[in-house]
């Protein structure tokens, strides 16, 4: 086994490899539009014999949805377990492309040259980064470096309604693994390769607010009808305290401190809060006094109203007291908040602070914890070094301030731990216009899945 | 001169003026609806042959929309202007009617005879009552009791946007009344008649809060970011104090208690607070602590959120921190209140309130002051007393929470106080499906204003 050899062969193999992501990229593997759904069959079908041609055992299995490809190879050493998607998200607006999305070509840019393509870093390229990496490994070796199960979900666009019930229908082949790799996120930034080690977890809540039984006129009812959007506004107004926190009762219980090492790692990454702000027209963060902007994003959790609606929202105005107010809110979780104890706190918070003739509907949306990852396995620091050595600047174990519902599920379904490895870029324009990979990501990013995987064999 | 005599001759000649209101209501004169525009006009035409039928000089008074008609009548006497609108609200949705709405007829009711049909209240009906009085006086005296001015809109149920260019241009003519008369509320309840002498005035707002300068994911951002939604209902929470008085800065200059007269009047009243919140699937009035409902109806002004919208509002649910939201939010005026100066002071106090990131658009909606007629005019009182001779309980000085904008006009422009005088009832459904009007309501209106003409007239 020769890291140097395995890293020469990728370098060698990268037009072909070129090749072989853009036959997938081709594919118009669109999970949530019926009209796409024979390729997305097709995609699937042709990652199983790619899987087939380096030696994996591997099979498209069939969900109500999309196909699951599923594929084992190697023996002995490390169980890898190795998750992406091949299903890409529609394309439109599509006047906004400056090519055919699934016609995808490099192409010259100011920060160098880019694979331009729906899919060519969401998740396809990603994933061929890894795929790419074990065949250059068994092109040189003769084999796997130790035992590999390929994971390939084909409705990660489309809510991924299969997911759930094909690992639990299946837990006993997957969760034989050591560890998760998945690779579906970003670099810190373009020289700074990263680990994802946190994620915050979501609560999702809307509430309905009713005070009179039917919309009324506010002249002939104004000042002596409750009015629900003045309710809802004065529950939504009391959700945080002056100082930012959110006043559940109990919201904090479960929220750890940073470990200082943790918190030195992540001040070293010099995160510049004022550009990250003011990309979005905003200068001061506007969270937690006394917390730094990449805490707040990363390990602080939160009370978002994402949407609100009440009474006459159209053109003009009219003079009307309407019967009911709702908004959606929902809550980023850390550590080990509880989303099920926090969505009943918060329920009966709002309940008490209900006035005479005002009731309030629930309905949840999802309730999900955060991940934390144990990083005290040795694989989290043998893979962080691998990365570190392949790129400009060393690796880091960073948070994340969104959800990957798939790596909680790794943990509670499977009982495996989740190593979030990806090479996409900030502006790489997944789910928008114009996606692209950098060729850098995909090079680059199939050399860091060689060293993570000699890395980890050792 | 004989009242009885006049008052006989309305009795006798009841059948006809079924007949004439039935003709006026059989002309679908929809003003909103470019599709009756020759209907608006067929109806001003109508109107104008009538009066000219009773002597009086009446013309159709091009605007740039339908219409005006104006009918000069009568010598000597008090000088009275009367306003009423020909045109009537669209009829849909017209499969809950249960008769075509233009096709009137007498119906049986529980309560009572009623003209079923769209505008037999709303207007034409209300309108009718003063023509018919004036036709029985001219039949029995041979002449009016003194000038009369007829003003007929055409645009009332579409904004009237002709009305207040048409009395600026046509002031001198109109405004040598002495009074003016509008026909087009309702009486207290089915026995006791009012003279509408306080409306409430309304300023309109409507603002938009932005936040960061796009819409954001709350995963990436959330706790970072500004949300405007929070910032709005801030703001909207902090617009009443605990005691459900209004908190804008000098929002209660020129706000005056009622006189110990007319709180008399209104208590003596026995309006029931309970029935009428009951009715809305209310029980508690919501406005300011120590004041009855009917003052917080009629004489105590209010700030109503009359809509709300921000971020995702569809089904499911969108982890989205929006860049925008906004309210439209309405203020009821009384007494003396400026509106301009409220506007002034609320939109300072949303200014000063906003957090650093944020920034404020304004749009107004209107802004008219409360019309209070100053009752000390005796021709009120013997308007007041005449009513009560007709009707089973004595007329009363009542309040309306809402606007009537004619009102207000006939002040500022023509400098000429109201006596807003109708014969509806609430349960009428104008600008609803199977709009009716008591034939009480009409007969006993012709009769109510044949005895006021009397009354003015001495």
């Amino acid at each position: 086994m020769s890291l140097d050899q395995v890293l020469a062969r990728i370098d060698a193999d990268l037009d072909q490899s070129l090749d072989r992501l853009f036959a997938l990229l081709r594919i118009p593997s669109i999970s949530t539009d019926p009209a796409y759904k024979d390729d997305c069959r097709t995609a699937a079908d042709w990652l199983v014999e790619d899987l087939a041609s380096m030696g994996f055992e591997a099979g498209a299995r069939e969900t109500p949805g999309h196909p699951m490809v599923i594929g084992h190879g190697g023996e002995g050493g490390k169980h890898l377990l190795f998750y992406g998607h091949y299903d890409v998200q529609p394309v439109d607006p599509l006047n906004l492309w400056k090519r055919e999305p699934f016609d995808p070509a490099l192409e010259e840019t100011p920060t160098g040259k880019v694979i331009r393509a729906r899919g060519a870093c969401d998740d396809k390229g990603q994933l061929m980064t890894f795929v790419e990496a074990c065949r250059a490994w068994v092109a040189v070796n003769g084999k796997l470096p130790g035992r590999i199960t390929m994971f390939f979900e084909g409705e990660e666009e489309s809510g991924s309604p299969s997911l759930v019930p094909f690992m639990k229908e299946n837990a006993d082949e997957l969760s034989a693994a050591d560890v998760a790799l998945i690779c579906d996120t970003s670099m810190y930034d373009p020289e700074t390769p990263a680990i994802t080690t946190q994620l915050r977890g979501l609560l999702g809540e809307e509430l309905t607010i009713t005070g009179p039984d039917k919309d009324l006129h506010s002249g002939s009812y104004g000042g002596a009808a409750m009015n629900p959007i003045r309710v809802l506004s004065r529950i939504i107004a009391s959700l945080h305290d002056e100082d930012g926190r959110v006043t559940v009762p109990g919201f904090y219980d479960g929220v750890e401190e940073l470990t200082d090492e943790l918190r030195a790692q992540w001040d070293a990454l010099g995160f510049d809060a004022d550009s990250f702000l003011g990309e979005v027209g905003l200068s001061v963060p506007a969270g937690e006094s006394g917390r730094s902007a990449l805490e707040m994003l990363w390990a602080r959790p939160t009370c978002e109203v994402n949407g609100i609606t009440g009474g006459y929202t159209g053109d003009g105005f009219k003079t009307v007291l309407p019967s009911k107010a709702s908004a959606k809110i929902s809550f980023r979780l850390v550590g080990q908040q509880d989303p099920l104890a926090i969505r009943e706190s918060f329920r009966k918070m709002v309940e008490d602070m209900l006035p005479a003739d005002c009731s309030v509907e629930w309905h949840g949306h999802g309730a999900s914890p955060a991940s934390v990852m144990s990083t005290d396995d040795p694989a989290y620091e043998a893979a962080r070094q691998a990365l570190s050595d392949e790129w400009p600047n060393e690796a880091a174990f960073i948070g994340a301030g969104g959800s990957i519902p798939i790596a909680g599920y790794f943990k509670s379904i499977l009982g495996l731990d989740s190593m979030l490895i990806g090479f996409g870029r900030d502006d790489d324009a997944i789910h928008s216009p114009n996606e692209k990979y950098h060729l850098a990501s995909f090079h680059k990013g199939i050399r860091s899945w060689a060293r993570i995987l000699a890395a980890l064999d050792t």
